[in-house]
């Protein structure tokens, strides 16, 4: 290393410019060192800490803060999901419809807050009987805490608005590239302001009938009933059925060849920005199944559950890969990251009650339900660019299912004040027998029924709708690009040359039709007023 | 579905290869769950928990735990933003400025945290007076903790090292696309490490005469003083306004044609990287606003300033939308999100006073405010390519003013001990009179005329500087492109057919100008020293 | 301004038009406002505070959910590194290698949990004797706290997890390109299943020689032990030794030409991509060396280690700039970028033990490391395609021995219960002689003798595998592109035109010999039942 070094250093012009800088530099640094004696009093810093403590404080005060911090971050996390589905759906799909999509995310979580501050929280959470709460209408009638958690009562409503928006973004996964923006403001208020807070109503909401008494099924399965820790069916099969059935409602994209035609799914337009959408899901879900606990009282739960919820995306996101490997001969990308978050979608639900290798042995069987699914799908002509149906349906069915497998009998539930192990779960492979596994069958299949009937009522009816309101855009619209027509341009301009000159993906040779976005231009100002190639100072 | 299944599996061809592999997956799957049972002790976890508590501990002692870790967390959301700046600015600007922004918010990032060490943080909360502080330069006199907060003071300073940063981030969205990067260095110096901590000190430092006893104006708006819980005037009125003077002082863009002279905005050249940027910046709110607490011993606080933030952006970012959709009708991506951006400014001073319906009606009004704001100034010929005046000068201003409209009444201050309510805050809309609105116009004006003065001292005298440290970059350089003029790059160069050739967008038909980064090649080293075209192993 | 406005409204068209729009909207305002009286109960919201607390806690069962807490949130953002990494690789190598890049950084990621789960773990961090741990295995044998930390035992295996992940990534950094990616399983396998356990246990494990004894070099540094706060050897210098033989073995990329032979390093893609990349891992750094403490308890502690980080970065950023911009007259983005990553690893050694002053001096030092190191690997032909040995390799080095130079003598160690001063680090510049200088070379020579021997013994053999599993790719792969070769796509798809036509970057001017992925096409599938350009509905 010296020697070559020097070598270069020996070389005649090189030597005497490289030398002096560094000459300068050492200097510098030399001085820098130097200055630290003369200053020493900069390198001082506070010892020993002496706590504020003027007010005396009980341990038990200090509940409310702890529990209501880890549901805050974990709930932020949650959000953060949205910068992933934004980034994982807009790679995986068209550039011609990556505006849309964007637009979609962003609109749907504006909405979905109103939405869910109005309604969707009261039917969820509020109390009321066993199939949707009445109460808590816009926040009215706020206590500081929700019930028992612990929890400011605004924390847990952030937090669960993170989760019903989760759901209605799952939606316009498989809907993508032939969906009318007008069309996606009706159904998504739907899903928001209903569907999922009544069916989340059913399982988690105060007397839902799912998670209490299992309602018409009461003793169908012995004493137990349905346990969704995070929402492998709540938020994600739900999700999932409403995206197959707009997906179905609408029809595949125009053009869309499938595999059995000869053709197959559309290659990603941006696989970097794909892969990255991804990987910050891995990341929000670290809020959303640990921050379900709503406690950080049970600390050695939320150790549990995050350590669950990656392992399962370890296996899942591996078997993928190795699962379409042979056919191939390929590493798919794709079904790494589809993989994995099949993965995660499984072990939302058990992930409280089963052991790490139970956690890998959910997600390697996620990780072959994905690539399967996505035959399925491909076979069945639904096309659903991005496999939110196989990721989040198939794998949200899964899941909840393993539930009745894998809890290994020694969990019971979280408290606001640390584990509570009264009532434990037990599945079949751990001697539990079959109890809650039929639990989670019936919970799992009302779902898939209810939910996926009054979707496609709900989608059929938009697709009723004639005119702009429709669920389908235009034929025109949609041959032009959704990006164009819906939100008038596009979300690429490459500029080439000196001055304003843009190309776009649609107007790869000439010049980009959305330049100026002038759609309003009054006409009356002339181009000749245009400021001048001169700074105007 | 199962029929269409058995139907592709009697395909002919299909069915062999397609059983082959499902025959030996599913053999390994069940030989995996058969395993289980042999190696039972791997699903095996510890069940119940026993707290290593050696030490006794009082829970006074864990104030300062729990405060510190709030503050941390969330000024790594806080820092966290600096994505977001970069990839909203970006995103939104043109290809030929791409690495010159990335650049300006890196280096001004590392500028800020050297010189708020040195003294913006003495300036901003250092004792002293009304006007500036002027101990703890270069940390030096550190304590534990940072005064009456509880929070170490290396967290506090972190913490507010990122509110710094985040101002003067903002300041450059508005001069995009023409400063010269030694002209964007000096301003930048002068914002992170005088104006904004000096304003600062005036609201948020010990003693700051409009946070406590509003100085000449003292009775004019009766026993109210100036309240800013977050920065929409400390950070975001302050960045903004900057911003509007280093705009104004700049002049546009060199042809640059405005939408009364048949123009408009350019197109962003990257919405997915810009849209993502705006949904990183809401993330990293959540650190800015609930984390201004500065204690999670106010856990109901935290909470309400969380929710309240959300909803603001929600109503925010809907209204913007629906206000230009009749112009257009088109779905704006770029006035969703800096719509939204608009709603987190404007509920950024009242979030802790307000209500969740208060939080919408401040993030709706912000909705309008913002796409008025970006007609004025291109009515004005001010080119701001990214909106960072209407969205963080006049949404500061509206979410300052609308605290004295729309504080309830309900609460005081947050204390490293809890809520404190002894004295709370009433606005106009809540029967609590116009004294809060006077102390917010008050503080408001003052900021607007402060330090828009001192800024556009400040520019000018940069921009009269002769030579490459002026504020605006030489023509030359303009035309050429900043990315390459002043970094000797573009931003992306796309690579086809096989070895190594590029294209960038400035040489899209030839080779790249600047493959290699050569500038400082010697000359005495020929091309034919190349490595071969075999591995050389 | 109103006057500009004003005049505007007097244009005879555009004040009809606007002042339609105006009125309706205001109109629409002012009825909200109005509707806010009549719905006055939708502005209250809850007053007070009552916690629940019906358990009766002890403040010393708190502990342990505050360091989990702590713990688990920082794991997350280590794991959110992985975004950074896949980002900042990605987007500073080729578009041709960009997929591989992603994939790697997946695959990888699933793979180390996986091992580490079932060995790494246990080697690292599970009881035994000085040289390796052996209990644990498969996680067996968990109690609920690990060790003495108060902290979740799954919890602290996540966080360890996540920097078993980061050293696995490292390593691919330098070998950009040209591994095959049978080859970079086999490597990574043995990287986190055996290399950064094993050598992580000799100074993090229980009795791990390097950390408790010095082994055989006892007595040869005073009493002093080696100390690596959170990794500047233990995981960077590891990550960029390894990469370094990596390097070494594969040889150049086909086509690259060195400085010294009129060539340079390829141009980065993405820079956007790459520099965010960069951020985002500054971001998961706060993880990395605050969550290190494994203990929220230490509140003073945490906090100075994040500000130390902070400064570190900053300063690094700033000088690695400086120093390469007389050779260039360039504000060179990538070397800003590089240069605060050095920053971060030099500091992430010594963050706990040193002033904020220390940590700029410290910062600095590596600003200077960064250039100097990839002038270095440039000289020496060695491609490293991002910078991996000199951010990671050099700069950790110096991390690791500024500890020894800079500890200031004032701190200890953090436990499960606050900062333990019982015996102080103190460095040469603070009077402590060079007791701890001497321990830090020891520790830090050990690791680059014995970890780039066998990184160089596991290189070579991997590399002489014959066939697809060999380290480097086949030529013909290598020369048609990584993406396309072992992926069977490249990341850009960018559509233009009305239908489904596609150009990617290596087809640019025709169709994309991607499109639809039909590798395992029947045949029997002729392209006429293609979905007609009809919805299908």
């Amino acid at each position: 290393m010296i020697k070559t070094r020097l070598q270069r250093l020996r070389e005649k012009d090189t030597r005497r410019v490289v030398g002096a800088i560094l000459a300068g530099k050492m200097l510098g640094i030399v001085g820098i060192l130097g200055a630290m004696k003369v200053f020493g009093f900069l390198f001082e810093t506070a010892a020993g800490a002496s706590p504020v403590a003027q007010v005396a404080h009980e341990a038990s005060d200090l509940v409310s803060p702890i529990n209501t911090v880890w549901v805050l971050i974990t709930a932020f996390l949650v959000f953060f999901m949205q910068a992933g589905f934004m980034a994982l759906e807009a790679g995986f799909a068209r550039s011609r419809e990556t505006v849309n999509i964007l637009m979609e995310c962003v609109f749907d979580t504006c909405l979905c807050g109103v939405l869910y501050w109005a309604i969707g929280f009261a039917f969820q959470f509020g109390t009321g009987n066993g199939l949707i709460g009445h109460s808590n209408f816009f926040l009215h009638g706020m206590t500081p805490a929700y019930g028992t958690t612990g929890v400011a009562f605004l924390a847990f409503f952030l937090f669960q608005f993170a989760f019903a928006d989760t759901a209605s973004t799952i939606t316009s996964g498989a809907m993508v590239g032939r969906t009318g923006f007008k069309g996606d403001i009706l159904y998504s208020a739907a899903v928001s302001g209903f569907i999922y807070p009544i069916f989340g109503h059913w399982v988690w909401g105060p007397g839902g009938w799912l998670g209490n008494t299992m309602g018409w099924f009461h003793g169908l399965s012995g004493d137990a009933v349905f346990r969704d820790f995070a929402g492998s069916t709540v938020v994600h099969t739900v999700g999932g059925f409403i995206a197959l059935a707009g997906c179905i409602t609408l029809g595949p994209r125009l053009g869309r060849k499938f595999k059995k035609d000869g053709g197959g799914p559309t290659p990603a337009h941006d696989l970097t920005i794909g892969a990255l959408g991804g990987v910050i899901l891995w990341f929000g879900w670290y809020g959303f199944n640990p921050g379900s606990t709503l406690s950080a009282m049970d600390w050695v739960g939320i150790g549990r559950v995050a350590a669950n919820t990656t392992l399962a995306a370890c296996s899942a996101g591996m078997v993928a890969v190795l699962f379409v490997y042979p056919r191939s001969k390929k590493w798919d990308l794709g079904m790494s990251v589809n993989g994995f978050l099949g993965g995660l979608v499984a072990i939302t639900c058990p992930c409280y009650w089963v052991s790490p290798a139970g956690a890998l042995m959910i997600g390697a069987v996620a990780g072959v339900v994905v690539p399967l699914g996505i035959d399925f799908m491909e076979a069945r002509r639904w096309d659903d660019p991005i496999g939110a149906v196989a990721v989040h349906g198939f794998c949200g069915i899964w899941g909840t299912l393993s539930l009745g497998l894998f809890a290994t009998g020694q969990y019971g539930l979280p408290t606001a004040d640390g584990a509570d192990t009264s009532t434990v779960i037990k599945g079949l492979f751990y001697g539990g027998g079959t109890d809650q596994l039929r639990a989670q069958v019936i919970g799992s299949l009302t779902c898939v029924v209810v939910v996926f009937t009054v979707a496609m009522l709900v989608m059929k009816a938009v697709m009723a709708i004639r005119g702009p309101w429709s669920l389908r855009v235009e034929k025109d619209g949609e041959l032009e690009g959704l990006d164009i027509f819906e939100h008038g341009t596009t979300a690429y301009h490459t500029e080439f040359g000196q001055g304003m000159t843009y190309q776009s993906p649609t107007g790869l040779f000439g010049m980009s039709r959305t330049l100026g976005r002038d759609d309003d231009a009054d006409g009356d100002a002339p181009a000749e007023k245009a400021v001048p190639l001169e700074p105007s100072v």
